[in-house]
């Protein structure tokens, strides 16, 4: 949920910020990344076969034929005897490299194309969808762009004022969007792997086989091993399952399911809770849920989106290899925990005169949650009330915007300072080395 | 601060609570533990020494005699050739063993000690805090006794209902318990360890060499390394500093501190600063504090007694040797975090009727503080009161017990199993490996 209302934006101004969706969505920074590693790899490889006195060699190069040729398990035995095996695995890297970024590239399109189809059909058919975008003025195309758009790239952003909330008995729109926020997220890794692995064994033999087996190498974060990626559908899917039981459990009666039959409650619950990883959208008001239900989504807030089960092997030593960085920088540095416990100290001071005197909007689990949503990217908020101020304020108009756009200028600072930070976190993942907890 | 009101028990009754605390806190218990360990070595090399076919050698045996005449440092260099060394040094591990358990004993006699009688003397000099125990009908040499023994062993236990807020004026009683809340937990690794090096350098230098050089042969969980037991001051400090700056610079006017001069806040504060690791006792009403100091202690409160800061070395590699356990066990444990979110989602689940209805006294916040405070055998308490309630009941009665005093009896049996977890958590410090964040 954004912190002003959705619905200023007019038709051109939405058009806009499906373009700034679309390209600053994880998935289509890492293309760039991948296009960089690729373009790096090309440099290298003039320079070594310049120095070698042989033709530049790119990644057509004809060289690549004899590998293929060879079977590429023999690679893998640890035969490397000439340099023009090693160049031809350079070669093959390069080459592999290249149709990861085209598989990534056809996956990105693919997806949000059926989610585009799919919402448009859904609009086109179903009036009572329709007739809420009709009241509102919206492009029934623009908002499925958006909609489709934004739940890919875990954006949280509808161009509605009230998120999903008023989409929240049209279940098949729900359905629709489940899976955009799953492929385009927590599960994106592991489709990946299987398009990977599918188009291999239809098509390109090579490229799959490097890419499947020497994952590592290719050094492409959502590329994971193919352990990692099975057990992290297993996970996905548990973490679902827990918080789909605890908000039927605590949540099957309330207001915010009022008025719906027990199909729209569990496909609105279903939604509800794959959302806290990490689109955000929101068919109830999140302030009105039960505290140990918020308790829970902040956890799942917090963990990074390829948190995995791993089962842990009999005989494996645990061993780290440490990204090598200044020894002065490992020493300063603490763990994720801990800054955003500073970051939450910090609101709490920022906010502390509505932190007394308006105690049951401003709580420390609401701005937990806010922080914690933020550090995410998940964009859920408990928002404002003026029904709960215990000093009422007759000045005090509810609107449609998230919880920080009441916190000062101070707070929102840390706030954004908290998102940026949140966005970076996979390079201080193994932060906090220096402090050892006995 | 416990969940009964403390002035109804007998002075008797007090004398049991006194013993049951000397022998229940933390040091005892650990000497304990030594004295097996000493048994169970004696037993060994009995029958070490009986198979041998020699004399069943004891901790008094002249054998000792031998390696004192040799250098200690010689044992280092590595030159284990005859059989009989070997037997030395498992008799001087044993001897040392031996030694460090007079060493924990005299320092947990002297420091109770010296702490009764200076409460004694404070008591029979200041009539004010004089005054105060005889309204209340306590037995003066009672008090001393149970307050230095609480404590030492950071129970946060006093024979007063108001705990330490009767005592806030009184800065020297409070300046004299400083001393033990250290002494007895957080600093008592690098006490220990000045103590062994003290006599070392005067009297046995043998054991203490032995001692100080292979620690981690002792193994002695209250016996750090030496780098680590230096760390853990600047540590303690550091934390206590960070502390006492946030709660002068929030609390400094509040109600809490009122009609104290400013040498009194300066040592209340530093009293309650010093509280969260782990004593627990108090001098303000918890609940008066602001939320920005709350998340403060809870963080404090959850770090364990020898948390502590220890710089990265540019050669070291980050390996860690597994405590061996079965690979079931190492799958299902999670980390300490996880199982402290856990129950407080099961609080929140079992609290759910009164987090609705009284949101002001049950807020997650406070019972985070309940839950992470059992967990560190804390005892700090929000504390329940009856003006904080938005739909007031005349029936209820501001009493002098914990917060926890008023939940159901499934969240306090919650709460008994989170005390137990906090008590045993030195043995699933490293739980939750099965799980990759990334």
């Amino acid at each position: 949920m954004s912190t002003v209302e959705m619905e200023v934006f007019s038709n051109s101004q939405l058009i806009v910020l499906i373009i700034l969706m679309l390209i600053g969505g994880e998935i289509f920074t890492s293309m760039v990344g991948l296009l960089f590693k690729m373009f790096q790899h090309k440099r290298m490889e003039n320079k070594i076969s310049s120095l070698a006195d042989s033709d530049p060699s790119t990644c057509q190069s004809s060289e690549l034929e004899m590998v293929e040729k060879r079977d590429f398990e023999s690679l893998e035995s640890g035969n490397h005897e000439t340099n023009s095996l090693d160049s031809s695995v350079d070669l093959l890297k390069c080459k592999s490299i290249k149709f990861l970024w085209f598989v990534v590239l056809g996956y990105f399109i693919a997806v949000q194309v059926l989610g585009v189809s799919l919402v448009s059909t859904y609009l086109a058919l179903v009036s009572s969808a329709r007739n809420v975008l009709e009241n509102k003025g919206l492009n029934s195309l623009t908002f499925s762009i958006f909609t489709t758009v934004s739940t890919f790239a875990n954006c949280g952003f509808l161009p509605t004022n009230e998120n999903m909330v008023v989409f929240k008995s049209n279940s098949g729109l729900l359905l629709i969007l489940i899976p955009q926020i799953l492929l385009g997220n927590t599960l994106f890794p592991s489709c990946l792997r299987f398009c990977v692995w599918f188009l291999g064994k239809f098509f390109k033999k090579v490229e799959s086989n490097y890419l499947l087996k020497k994952t590592s190498e290719v050094g492409y974060f959502h590329l994971l091993p193919s352990q990692h990626a099975s057990y992290l559908v297993v996970t996905v899917f548990g973490f679902i399952l827990t918080q789909f039981t605890l908000f039927c459990s605590m949540e099957w009666n309330s207001a915010g399911l009022h008025g719906l039959n027990s199909y729209q409650k569990i496909i609105g619950s279903l939604f509800q809770t794959m959302n806290t990883r990490y689109a955000g959208e929101s068919i109830v008001d999140l302030s009105a849920l039960s505290s140990a239900l918020l308790v829970l989504f902040v956890v799942m807030m917090y963990l990074p989106p390829y948190t995995s089960f791993i089962p842990v092997k009999d005989d494996e030593e645990v061993y780290k290899k440490r990204n090598r960085r200044g020894r002065l920088l490992e020493n300063i540095l603490f763990s994720q925990l801990s800054y955003l416990a500073l970051f939450t100290i910090l609101v709490c001071i920022t906010e502390r005169q509505k932190l007394e005197e308006d105690p049951l909007n401003f709580n420390v689990l609401n701005i937990v949650v806010e922080v914690v949503s933020a550090y995410g990217g998940v964009g859920f908020t408990t928002g404002y009330s003026c029904d709960r101020q215990t000093q009422p304020d007759s000045n005090c108009v509810n609107k449609f915007y998230g919880f920080s756009g009441k916190w000062s200028d101070e707070g929102k600072i840390i706030l954004i300072v908290v998102m940026m930070f949140g966005r970076l976190k996979k390079f201080n993942m193994d932060g906090g080395r220096a402090w050892k907890l006995l």
